[in-house]
């Protein structure tokens, strides 16, 4: 069956489309900048590209746009609109109710409404896309893959701030997590690597991205995530602070700084970008590190240091680890960064070696010491193929 | 010879008296209610007590007041005025200017004043103590015993944010941590009990009181820590709320809260306090547990969760942990908060003897396994006597 999967941003349609079971990707493409003067539709599939520039005012002429590419008759991926049996769509907040994917109808629909207060940046958007998709395809069923559902099992003591409890029955204010859907597809990727069972694993999975959040796993079940109420807690990553003192926030304000350049500060001029002053892309730190640059080499090691932290923490809480998996950006190719990340943690059981290491390249695999106690393993996260998995399970059980 | 160590507050100040080098106090007291109506002074030595109410317009007539009590004929614990040949002062901020106690000059004092800012509420009163003393002891020599001190040696990669590096050149945002006595006390006295050096000897020390911090000691050297920039940051503590998303300061500004009240909230509301409902003291909530309360034991459980992934980290950091300590009201007598904090460490290398942790009662001494790889141990803080030694060992070389 074809599965067309869904990534709707405020200002930007993510989609792809597989031939499911057996995970074939078929294309993908992207409509950017939807509501400004000039927007622009890209799809890909092997050598065959699509681009085209024009007026895209809103999502349903991106949703348009987007089927005349897949049905193009020399450049298409897509003979019939008839053909699709599922949609996927990635919707970032889950609150408390959703703890799994889910298939799609009003009741669903009202609970991301529901949620939007609490990702007001992307619960809107991510619903116009089930508004929209549900316009052009009447009947699919349409299913909804939630960034927080596989973090619904952390404990309260793992979830709760320490703030009064009205914030957390009042307004909701808990850890949630994200990444789920990516670190829930490593996390399988990896268990089918090692011929492990889930009931008998734990893992520690870093997603080191542009974002960058990591996750303690026991027996298939997240416990504990680095990312909080909002995506802006835990790691540093390349533009946003992640753990900072509160009272930081409270300094600043009295020396004059507003509110919401606070907020701005915080999540789009800090991390490496902030503390380097040179930039957000760890191949460009990588480079001045190299150079010499004193600030680069403090913001790469702070960077490290700060996910050296979160592993210590997670390998002390969950009993046993058997596996720490690297994704994401700066996880697949940061081939310095896994080393300065690793390196002096053997005595919690962490032996890399520096030659498969630096020879893995974009594959997936082994990057530890046959003796290692924790395995070590670097694998491409597929955040797009998990939500196709999803939705191929959810409409074939139904 | 007698030291004097002084801790001046905004409305208070406490003292003690020390025989010196012996570490034998002769007795200390309390001056409340500075600047309020009726003010009271107490002062204690074995059984003999002393204490008065009446006004204490300020801190000159909080010396004075002091000195009667100190020189009284019948309570008193000093003769003459004249035997005390050194005054220790508790200075809360040191910067990034002292890294270990130091002689008071006009250039020590010039440098506690310009770190104000960084601790309005405490370093003016420090400053006050010291000016009020000079006026009494003329040329007795004072020593400044910082908070921050012990804490210098962290590392950038320890010590720095992922914030815009302006922040920290220009207006020195940086963790600085405290308890710094307190936690290099601790570590002096378990070297001591385990007839270790330093140099070879890593140690992860627990301060838990009211606030609540912890430390990763390396060969003598704090290498991380919890509390940052101000005293708000890491473990959830009484009333503190300790890490936090800083988002969520954002999120209830939008709701309608207040900048000052919510600091307000997080620093005095929030914590043990805040989670449970119910109160700030360990022993309600322990109390409330037992009756199946279940915001105590929420509360309760992430209070030590918390601490364990401080533990976690700094162990993975450490390289090889020798020992940790216990301290602070909560760490010198929360039994089962020691219990519920090491179990299920073991995987890290920690095992707690359940009979020595309840028998230990308010001694010094180990309450781990004679096998546990790390030792644990439990050891009364006492800030004050550190104050003297280093006082008594400055005006000793000087």
């Amino acid at each position: 069956m074809k599965i067309l999967v869904i990534n709707c941003g405020s200002s930007s349609l993510k989609y792809e489309l597989y031939q499911m079971p057996e995970r074939i990707s078929l294309g993908k493409g992207l409509v950017e900048r939807i509501g400004q003067k000039v927007g622009k539709i890209c799809q890909h599939f092997q050598d065959i590209h699509y681009c085209k520039e024009l007026e895209i005012p809103n999502h349903k002429v991106a949703f348009e746009q987007m089927m005349l590419a897949l049905l193009d008759k020399e450049t298409g991926i897509l003979k019939d609109a008839g053909e699709i049996t599922g949609i996927g769509h990635r919707v970032v907040h889950g609150g408390e109710q959703y703890s799994s994917s889910v298939i799609i109808d009003s009741e669903v629909q009202a609970a991301i409404e529901d949620n939007c207060e609490l990702a007001p940046l992307h619960n809107p958007a991510n619903l116009t896309g089930i508004t929209e998709a549900a316009a052009i395809f009447k009947d699919v069923p349409q299913v909804a893959v939630f960034d927080t559902a596989f973090h619904q099992t952390l404990p309260p003591s793992a979830y709760l701030y320490g703030i009064p409890r009205d914030f957390y029955e009042k307004y909701r204010i808990r850890r949630y997590g994200f990444h789920g859907t990516s670190h829930r597809y490593v996390h399988g990727i990896a268990l089918e690597l090692a011929k492990r069972s889930e009931e008998n694993t734990n893992m520690i999975t870093c997603h080191l991205g542009n974002g960058a959040s990591i996750t303690a796993i026991q027996g298939g079940k997240s416990i504990d995530t680095s990312m909080g109420f909002t995506p802006l807690e835990g790691l540093m990553m390349g533009t946003r602070s992640g753990d900072l003192d509160p009272s930081i926030i409270f300094y600043l304000e009295e020396r004059g700084y507003d509110f919401h350049e606070l907020h701005n500060i915080l999540n789009k001029k800090s991390g490496l970008l902030g503390l380097s002053g040179i930039s957000s892309d760890l191949r460009d730190l990588e480079e001045a590190a190299e150079q010499g640059d004193c600030n680069a080499i403090e913001a790469l090691d702070t960077y490290a240091y700060r996910i050296r932290r979160y592993i210590g923490a997670y390998v002390a809480n969950l009993i046993k680890v058997d596996m720490i998996v690297f994704t994401g950006g700066i996880g697949q190719f940061g081939v310095k960064m896994r080393e300065r990340i690793c390196s002096r943690l053997e005595n919690i059981g962490i032996h890399i070696n520096r030659e498969l290491n630096r020879s893995i390249g974009a594959n997936a695999g082994i990057i530890s010491q046959p003796y290692s106690p924790i395995t070590i393993l670097v694998i491409p996260t597929n955040e797009e193929l998990q939500i196709a998995i999803d939705t191929c399970d959810l409409i074939t059980e139904a």
